[in-house]
C-alpha cells in the first residue's frame, strides 16, 4: 500500500492553507481533517445538551496526554503577582456551570465558492454542552490585572506546525470581554471530568464566540499591553478576501438556525423520505451576540417563508433555542430550509458569502426531501 | 446558498454502493459520510481504553431517539417461550464486563485502488471499550433454542434505505458462535450507560467479528432455521469480485496494526516533524481469529524491518496489544510502518487486495515522518 501524496489538487498555492482547487472533488487532506475532527449527526439536534461524544470537535494539532498531578496552569504577565495552581486548587474555588452552544468559526465552509481548502466542514460543526468550572474573573482579580494589560493570552498544550510557524497553540481575549463576560476555565462537561478530546484537565470557555478562543489543554494565561500577534490571530481566523488584508478578526458567532433532517435517510446519499401526513420539523437557532427572535421555514427552497414556534430559553443566554413546525406533508419533492432572526434584526443570508479563510458561512441550511404516501 | 448535487463525479453506476470514481476526488457523498461517521484520531491509540467521544462509530441510518420506559427486548422466531423483557429486567440479570476492540469492515477502503466508493474510512476505524451487559447465551437458554434454530437475527431500531430497499438494520450471526463465544447485549461502555450514538439503551457485542454484527438499538432476536437473507447480509459486507458473485462473508476481524504518528503534525497536510535522538514509536495490533504474536517496525517503508516489544495481554484475548519500538531518529526522511504477526503463522500484507466492497483492508500503515536536529 502506497499512500497517496499528501499534498494533491491543489491550485498554485496562495500559502499553505488558502487555495482554491482546480477539481471539484475533496482532497486526501481534507479527509484526513474530516476523519479527525468530529461533527455532529443533525438528528442529535433533538437534544437540548448534546451528549458527550457527539459534540463537533476540531483539533489544530494532535490531542495532547496530560499528566493531572504534575500539569499547573501558570498566569504570569502584566499581573502583579504571578500564580500557579493545581488542578485541585483550580476545583477548589468558586464553581458555576454554563449551558453554551460553541460553534467553529469554518462551518459552512464547503458550500463556499470557489471552495476554499482546509477542515471541510459541511454545517454541523455545532454542540451545546453544560461547562462547569471557575470563573477567569476571579483568578485574574486574585493575579492582579496591572496597569496597561488589554489582553489575556491563552496557550494550550497542543503544539504543531502551522503556515510553516512551529507552535503552541494560542488565542488572545481582550480583557474587556474576560471581566464583563461569562468565561469560565472548565474542568467538567456534562457532569463528567473533560475527556481527552475536550481539552482535560483545563479548558477556556468562552461564551458566545466561535470554538477557537476557547483553548483547550490550557496551560498559561499571560496578560499582555496589546492582542496575540501569534499565527493563530494574526494569519487564521480573520475575514479578509486578501492574502496581504490585515482584515477583521473573527469574534462572536453569527445568527444561524439547523433543522433535524425529518423521515428515513438513504445510506449513501443520505437523502431523506418522508411519509405523508402530519410532520413536525423541528431544530435549533443560536447567535453568539443577539437573541433569537424568531425562526422562518420554508419547504420550496426559500420561495415561501412561515414562521416556526420557539421554545422556552430554559438553557440560558448561551445556549441555541428549540423551534418546532408543525408541516403538513403532502406526497412530491422539497427542499426544506430554516431561517433565523435576531434582535438586531438579521437574518441569515440565503446564499454565502466567500472570503479567503471559508469562515462564517451562516447562509440558511436546506434539506431535499421526498414525500411519499403510504405503502 | 446552493447545495451541490447530491449524486456526482460517479462513474456509469453499477448499483447504488459500489461504483468506481472518474476524478480522484471525494465526492460530497463520502465527505457527508465522513462528518457523520467518527474515526479514531491516532494519538488516542495510546489509552488501553478508548476514552468515549473517541471510539470510532458508523451509522447507517440516524441515531434513533429511544424511549427507555416504553421499550423492550423481545426473544422470538424458533424458541421454545418467546420472551420480552424491559431494560430492568436486562440489568438485572448476571452481569459480564469485557475489553473488546471493535473495527469497521470497510477501514482502510480509501486506500484502495481503484477507489471504492462508500464511507472513505482511513485507517483510524477502530477502538477499544469495556462493554458491560448481560450473555446472549442466557437469554437463548431462558427462551430455550427450537429444533432446527441455527443463526440468531438481531434487529434494531435504526430505519433507513440502502440498496433501494427500506430496512431496519439487521444482521444474523450463527448460533455455534452465540453458543461458545463470549457474545453479550451491552448496556455500559466505559463504566457509563451506553451514550445514544453507541446503541442506547441496548447493543449487541460480538467479540473479535466487525463491527457490523454487533447491531445497536436492539429491539429484537429472531431464530432462524438459515442466516438471515437481507440487505445487510445478502449484498453489503461481502467479499466479491463482481457484482452477481455470492462471495464470502466477512466476519472476524483481520490482523491489524496501527502506530501513534510520532512527533508533532503539520495541520492540514498531518506530516509529522520528530526531533532527532531517541523516540519511540508505539502503536497497538489486534486480530479477531488469532493472538497477536509480534510487530515489526520499518523506518524505510518496508526495506528492513526489526521486532517492537509487546506489550502484556492484561485487556484480554478480544482487546488490542500494545507495542513498543525503541527508534534512534536520525535527521532525515523516513516512511515509518508496522506489520503484526499472528499465532496462525500470518503477517499483514504489504498491499491491498481490491474488492467491490473495499473490505477488509489490513495492509501496513505508512506514517512519513521528517527528522530535524534540534534548532
Amino acid at each position: 500500500m502506497r499512500v497517496p501524496p499528501l499534498v494533491i489538487r491543489h491550485a498554485p498555492v496562495l500559502n499553505l492553507h488558502y487555495c482554491q482547487q482546480v477539481s471539484e472533488g475533496i482532497s486526501l487532506e481534507e479527509l484526513q481533517l474530516a476523519a479527525r475532527n468530529h461533527a455532529l449527526p443533525l438528528e442529535a439536534l433533538r437534544w437540548d445538551i448534546t451528549p458527550v461524544g457527539l459534540h463537533y470537535l476540531l483539533t489544530h494539532y494532535d490531542i495532547p496526554d496530560v499528566d493531572p498531578v504534575a500539569w499547573r496552569l501558570e498566569i504570569d504577565g502584566l499581573v502583579q503577582s504571578p500564580l500557579s495552581a493545581s488542578l485541585a486548587e483550580i476545583r477548589a474555588r468558586p464553581a458555576v456551570e454554563v449551558a453554551v452552544t460553541m460553534e467553529c468559526a469554518g462551518n459552512g465552509r464547503i458550500h463556499i465558492e470557489p471552495r476554499v481548502v482546509s477542515q471541510p466542514w459541511l454545517l454541523e460543526a455545532v454542540g451545546t454542552a453544560r461547562w462547569r468550572g471557575t470563573p477567569v474573573t476571579g483568578l485574574l482579580e486574585d493575579a492582579g490585572v496591572a496597569d496597561g494589560a488589554t489582553d489575556a493570552l491563552f496557550t494550550g498544550l497542543d503544539r504543531g506546525v502551522e503556515g510553516g510557524e512551529e507552535q503552541d497553540y494560542a488565542r488572545s481575549v481582550p480583557l474587556t470581554e474576560l471581566l464583563q463576560g461569562d468565561a469560565i476555565l472548565a474542568y467538567e462537561v456534562n457532569g463528567i471530568p473533560l475527556p481527552p478530546q475536550h481539552g482535560y484537565p483545563l479548558r477556556l470557555i468562552v461564551p458566545g464566540w466561535y470554538g477557537m478562543t476557547s483553548v483547550k489543554w490550557l496551560a498559561r494565561i499571560t496578560l499582555l499591553d496589546a492582542p496575540h500577534d501569534g499565527y493563530q490571530m494574526r494569519h487564521s481566523y480573520r475575514l479578509r478576501q486578501e492574502e496581504d488584508e490585515t482584515g477583521d478578526p473573527l469574534a462572536r458567532i453569527q445568527l444561524r438556525s439547523l433543522m433535524i433532517p425529518p423521515g428515513i435517510p438513504e445510506y449513501m446519499t443520505r437523502a431523506r423520505t418522508v411519509r405523508a401526513g402530519a410532520c413536525e420539523l423541528e431544530g435549533r437557532a443560536w447567535a453568539g451576540d443577539a437573541e433569537i427572535v424568531g425562526v422562518d421555514v420554508s419547504a420550496d427552497g426559500g420561495e415561501s417563508w412561515a414562521a416556526a414556534k420557539l421554545g422556552d430559553d430554559s438553557l440560558g443566554r448561551w445556549a441555541w433555542r428549540s423551534w418546532r413546525f408543525a408541516w403538513s406533508a403532502e406526497p412530491g419533492e422539497y427542499e426544506l430550509c430554516c431561517r433565523a432572526r435576531d434582535s438586531e434584526g438579521r437574518r441569515q443570508p440565503l446564499e454565502p458569502t466567500w472570503n479567503l479563510g471559508g469562515y462564517g458561512n451562516n447562509a440558511v441550511q436546506r434539506i431535499r426531501a421526498t414525500v411519499v404516501s403510504e405503502p
